[in-house]
């Protein structure tokens, strides 16, 4: 009798792994985070704890990226699973291409960007007649960071993820709609962030079911 | 007997015209051009003559640039000669590619320069307790625009210049250090720009030492 799942009969050391790079922004982020844990270090134990299960994948963060996790971590609460389950490797910038015409699309970003931020300097500037200087600053310093940052790539951090992913030929995970945009632009697949929790769970699964064939 | 020089057996018909890719600023910028003329349209007409005597060089503007010239020049004086010696082509922007590491230096220059639009406008908000908020202003939007802009490359016009040049491996002769450094990171060559009217004048002489070997 024929199989259903064409799958059932290869064992799963044979298994082609799928490479998945992932962003700080899964542990760090409220809104995506929630269905890993109450906190980033909580997030990243439950990451940890299934991506042991987990035989069909192999999990990537760059280097820079794992640094800003350890951010948000309490360190001693994570073992050595971290660095055997999450592997890091930088890109290979100096080999890797990128489309050319994407550097149209980082300067018009950036010109939006340019003169967004001068528009809110006006504004700091005329809202001195009703405000104190110390508080129009205080607000414009927000207020331009926002206007600057706003759905772009604009850290050495999401360049590297972005690479990375393209050198892997991976699957990016990350809640940072800039890195979306951008990894559109590259023909990265990236996966919907709140689903997260259900590709483990689905990962995990599938590897059991794998082992038992 | 063996010739002094390699090349003079060579009829012009045959030598290897070498790409030349020209910026509108050879014309503009005030200290480049006057080794041709005394205002644009005259260092346009000076090229113009000198390229139609020049069989041993091919010169190329991107169609974005030469619309920029337009603005510089009284178009009824340029003849269809200008259409003839100076070729428009736009780069093959979704073929080319460009070396990764570059995103990485051109976010880099992007942070710098957020950072110093943000000081301008920081220093633009205290100084409204001395000037009027118009001035304050006026004034503000200058050294804004100055700080954001100086040696980066901030339009597609740069860009289109940049990956012309890469596109024909060509030799860029600009008056902008933007480009001269960018142009540096790709590997592009590039001319110094006050020595572009005696390029141009050597071209000439070798041209015509060539028509008669």
């Amino acid at each position: 009798m024929l199989s259903k799942d064409p799958l059932e009969c290869v064992p799963s050391r044979f298994f082609p792994r799928e490479k998945v790079v992932l962003d700080t922004s899964l542990f760090v982020n409220p809104d995506v985070r929630t269905s890993l844990g109450r906190n980033p270090t909580e997030a990243l134990e439950t990451f940890l704890f299934m991506a042991a299960q987990i035989h069909i994948l192999e999990f990537y963060m760059p280097p820079s990226t794992f640094q800003e996790l350890l951010n948000f971590i309490e360190k001693e609460r994570i073992t050595g699973d971290m660095l055997l389950f999450l592997r890091q490797k930088p890109p290979k910038k100096h080999e890797l291409k990128c489309p050319a015409f994407l550097l149209y699309e980082l300067i018009e970003d950036m010109r939006d960007r340019v003169n967004r931020g001068l528009r809110v300097a006006e504004s700091a500037v005329r809202s001195t007649e009703k405000k104190k200087i110390d508080e129009v600053i205080q607000d414009m310093r927000k207020k331009y960071r926002e206007a600057l940052r706003e759905g772009i790539i604009d850290s050495k951090e999401d360049v590297d993820l972005l690479l990375l992913a393209m050198e892997l030929d991976a699957l990016l995970v990350t809640a940072d709609q800039g890195l979306i945009k951008w990894a559109e632009k590259l023909g990265i697949r990236w996966l919907i962030p709140e689903k997260f929790g259900e590709y483990l769970a689905g990962a995990v699964k599938r590897s059991q079911e794998l082992a038992q064939s």
